[in-house]
C-alpha cells in the first residue's frame, strides 16, 4: 500500500487554533450499570479536542476509535455512569492527539425508570439524561451530568385571575372558591439541571430526576386510569408554578442535597413551559455556582 | 462547450417506472394577494413528475426551473393563492417532462393573521397552510388546501373525575361543583384540515382556520393581559374536548360550510393534543370523502 | 371513590366515525431476541384504534397499558421481532376497545449492527427499523416492515459532465479519464424500504439492510483509517447512481429475495440524497406491489 | 372588573435571582429595508429580563408586547437590520420591567438573497441570519450579528490517498493524476460566522454571507444547468478543505474585513460537514475575540 501524504499533519498556512473540533452524532449502545440490573442506553456521542496554531487538521478517526474502544468495553464491562465513560474517553483522546491540549465528550441518551403512580401502581418512564466532561493537559479535568424530565405546570397567576373573578360574579359561591383550587391553564413543562460534579464526589441521576419533579406542579405518568388522572389534576393545582418558581425550587433542592459540593461548582437550571394559552413557550434559566447560590 | 452525454435520458436496463422523482425542501419566498394587501410567504416546496419504465432519470434541475419561474412572477404579479401557483407550476411541469404522465407540488409556509382577542384588541397570530397539487397529462387535476392551528384543549373526562371526587369529599359545595367548571388538564394541540378543492370552486385558509379554532376548547393569542388570559383559560373549561371532539367538530363545519363539494372530493381532519399529564400525545383522525361523511 | 362518568362511553351528538384514534410517541425499551443474543431496542411507539359513529371517545390509557403489558413481557421473553410484538398488541386492543373494529400499531427503532469495514475491520453501525401492523376485527392482519439506512450515492451525471469538459480541454488525458472514475458530487443519502410481510413468511430486517446498502454507491461506516475511507471513495465513484437508480436497484433485489411473496403485498421504496451542490434534496419513490413489479 | 393579585410582584420566598426569564418562539414577519426594496423577513424571536432575589414572577406579557409594537412599526417603518430593532426592543424591555437590569433579545430568520451562477445566471439561494442583542441598565450594550449558509466541502484528505493509491496502481497515468483533481467525498456543509458589532459600527449581513461562501470549497446554488454543475464540482475539488480549513478562513476574512473593530469584539465561528462516507458529523468551532486573533 503506498503511503499518502498525511495531510494533517501539514502546517496550517494560517495561524489561527481551533477551539474545539471533532465528530458530531455518533450513536452507540452503551451498557450502565444500575442498581437492578444493567441497561443499555441509546446514546449520541459528540467527541471533540482542541487544535494547536501549527496543525492542519484533527485526525477524527481517532475520535471515533476512542469511542468505540471505551464503548464497546462496556459491553463486557458495564460503566457504572456517563462520567466514568466520558472521563476514560477524554484521557485516550489527549494520549491519541499528542497535539491536542484539551478533550471534550459530550453524551446524551434516553433513560427509561419506574415510577410510582400516584395510586401506588408503577410506570415506565422516559427521561433524558446527558453528561459533558472537559480535560486540559495539565490534569484539570471537569465533569457535568444532567437530567431533562417532562412535567406539567400549572399557572398561579391565572389561578387567581379566574378566582377573583368569578368571586365577583358569583358572591354566592365564595366559600368554594376560597377553599378549591380554581381553573387555570396548566401545560406540558420541560425542565433541565446540569451540575459540576468534582473528582471525589458521585451524582445519581435518579436524585436529579426526583430534584426537577419534586419541583414541578406535578409529575407526568405513561398509564393513568381514571382516579390517578383526577389525583394528577388535583396535585398541580394545589400546587401552580411559575417557570422562575420550578427554577428556584430546583436550586433550593440542589443546594440542599449537594450540600458538601464546593463554591466553585457549576449550576445549569432551566425550565420551559409550553404553554396551552399560547403558539409561544415561557422560559426562566439561571446559569451560577454553588458558591454564589450561597451567597 | 463540449456536449456532454444527457445521462438522464439514457435507458434504464431495469424496467422499473418511478412512482415520484423530484426535489424536496426548496425555499422559496411566495407573494400572495390579500385583501389587506400582498403578503411574503416563505414557503418549503417540493416539486415531482412520475418516471416512466425506459427512462434513466429525470431531469430534477427542470423542477427547480419552474419554481423559480413561476415563483419569481409573483413578485410582480401576486398569486391568488397556493393553488394557483400550484396549478401553474404542474401544468408546465408536464410540458417541460415530455416523458411524464403525472406531475405534483406540495407547497407548505408559515402564515399570519391578525386575530380578535376576547378582550378586542387584535393579535397577530401564525398558522401553517399547505397545499398539494396533482396533474396527470389526461387533463384531470386534483387540487388539496389545508391549515395546521395550534390551540388549546381542556379533556372532559379529567373534568367530570375531579368533579365526583370533590363532590364525595366536600359535599358542602356541591352547587359550586355543579355550577362552575371543574380544574382539568388542558393542553397545547395541533389540529389539521386539508380539503379536495373541485375546479371550479375556491377555498379561503381563512375560512379553514376559522372552522379548525372553533372547533377547539379555545384559540390561543401571542398576546394575553391578565383579563384576557382569564377569558381564554374560562372559555376552554367550558367547553372541554377531546380530539376526537376536535375532529367531528371540524367535519360537521366543513360539511355545512362546503355544502356544494362533489361527494368525490376528499378530506382529512387531525387533531394531536400534548396532554400536559402524559409525556406522548393524545391523536384523532379521520380521512374520508364528503360523499362518506353525508352518507 | 366515587364512580365518575364515563365520559368516552358517551353518546357522540356528532354521527361521524374516527378513522384512527390513540396515542402517539410512546417511548419504551424493548428486550428483541437476535442471534447473538438479546438487544435492547428504544423503540417509538404510535397506538391507534377506529372509533364508531355512536361512541363519544376511546379509552386512550387502554392503548398504553396494552403497549405496557406486552413490551414489559419482552424483558423476560425477547420477541422475535417488532411484527411479532406489534401482532400481539393489535390483538389486544381489539379485545379491551369491543367498540373497535380496527387496530394498529406503529413502532419505530434506532437499531446497531456490526458491518464489516472495506479493509475487514468490524464496525457498529446505527440504522433505524420500523414496523407497521393492522388488524381488522374480521381476522385479516397487515404487517409491514421497513429499514431506513444512511449510505451514500456519487453522482452519474456530473461525472460525464466533468469528464467531457476536461476531455476536451486536456485532450492528452484522455486515456486517464476514460479509465479512471472522475470527480462529481457525492452525499448522504437516506433510503427506505418497506414491504408487506404475508402471514406465513417471515423477514429479516437484516437481509433489507443488506438489500438497501448494495444498492447504494456505498454504504457508510462508523470508523474509516486513511485507506478504509480511500476504499469508500473509490468503490463509491466505480458506482455512481441517481435516486431513480438507488430505487430500482432496490426493487430488483426485493423482488428476487421475496420471489414467494403473494402478487397483493404490498411494496414501498424512498431513496433521498442530501445533494452536496445543492441546498435541497433529491428524491425518488415507487409505491407498489410485487404483482405489478412482476407484470 | 374586579382586581386580582399580581402574583408576579409578590415576594418570592426563595432568593434566587433568575439569570434569564422570558418568551421563547415567537414568530413574527419583520420588514427590513434592503437596497433593492423591503424584504420581509420570518423570524422567531426569544425575548429575555433578568429577575432580582425578591420578585416572584416576571410579567411575560410586557416580552410579547414591546415584541408587537416594534415589530408592528416596521410594516410602516422598516428598520434596516436585526441589529436595530433588537435594540429598540432591548430599551423597551428594561424600560417596562423596571425590576430588570439585563434584557435579551435573540433572532433568527430565513434570509434570500440573489447570487450569481457560476455561469452568470442569477438564482435566488437560501440563508438563516440570527442576531442577539443584550442590554444593561448601565448603559452598555452588546449586539451580535450572523449567518448560517450552506455550502460544499471536499475532502483534502481523501484526495491524497486515492492519488497514491491510483499513483500506484496505475503509473502510466501519473501526469494525469498528478494535474487533475482526483475524486474525494464532498457533502453539505453548513458554517456559522457570529460577530460583535461595535457600537459606532454596522455589519452588513451579505458580507458575512460572502466571508462563510469564499472560505468554503464551493457555495451551492439552487438551480444548476449541466455545465454549472460541472464547474461547481471542479471548483470544489480544485478547493478541498478541512472544516478546520473552512473555519480559519472565516477568520482570515473576517480579521481583514472588520480590521477597525476593537480587540474586545466576540467572534464565534463554526462548520460542520454532514460527511458523505459516514453518518456522523465534521465539526470545528473557534470561540476568541479580535484581540485573541490579531496577537
Amino acid at each position: 500500500m503506498p503511503l499518502s501524504k498525511d495531510v494533517q499533519n501539514q502546517r496550517s498556512e494560517q495561524q489561527f487554533k481551533i477551539t474545539r473540533v471533532g465528530v458530531t452524532g455518533v450513536k452507540k449502545p452503551i451498557m450502565v450499570k444500575r442498581p437492578w440490573g444493567n441497561v443499555t442506553l441509546n446514546a449520541t456521542i459528540d467527541v471533540y479536542v482542541d487544535l494547536p496554531l501549527d496543525q492542519k487538521g484533527s485526525h477524527m478517526s481517532r475520535n471515533v476509535e476512542v469511542t468505540g474502544e471505551v464503548v464497546d468495553r462496556t459491553v463486557r464491562e458495564p460503566v457504572s455512569g456517563l462520567e466514568e465513560l466520558s472521563a476514560q474517553m477524554c484521557e485516550l483522546l489527549l494520549e491519541r492527539h499528542d497535539y491536542a491540549s484539551y478533550s471534550e465528550v459530550d453524551i446524551s441518551a434516553d433513560y427509561f425508570r419506574e415510577r410510582n403512580l400516584p395510586g401506588g401502581k408503577p410506570s415506565l418512564e422516559n427521561y433524558e439524561i446527558c453528561s459533558r466532561t472537559e480535560a486540559y493537559r495539565t490534569g484539570v479535568i471537569r465533569r457535568y451530568i444532567g437530567v431533562t424530565v417532562v412535567g406539567l405546570n400549572a399557572c398561579p397567576c391565572a389561578m387567581e385571575s379566574v378566582r377573583s373573578i368569578y368571586s365577583e360574579r358569583y358572591p354566592e359561591l365564595k366559600e368554594s372558591l376560597e377553599r378549591l383550587p380554581v381553573i387555570t391553564h396548566n401545560q406540558r413543562n420541560r425542565s433541565q439541571v446540569m451540575i459540576e460534579v468534582p473528582e471525589d464526589k458521585e451524582v445519581e441521576v435518579n436524585d436529579l430526576i426526583d430534584i426537577v419533579e419534586s419541583s414541578l406542579s406535578s409529575p407526568t405518568y405513561e398509564i393513568l386510569k381514571r382516579q390517578d388522572e383526577a389525583k394528577v389534576v388535583m396535585d398541580a393545582h394545589e400546587n401552580p408554578k411559575f417557570v422562575e418558581d420550578v427554577v428556584r425550587d430546583i436550586l433550593t433542592r440542589v443546594l440542599a442535597k449537594y450540600n458538601d459540593f464546593p463554591d466553585d461548582a457549576h449550576v445549569e437550571v432551566r425550565s420551559e413551559s409550553e404553554e396551552s394559552i399560547h403558539k409561544h413557550n415561557a422560559f426562566a434559566e439561571r446559569v451560577t455556582t454553588f458558591g454564589e447560590l450561597r451567597a
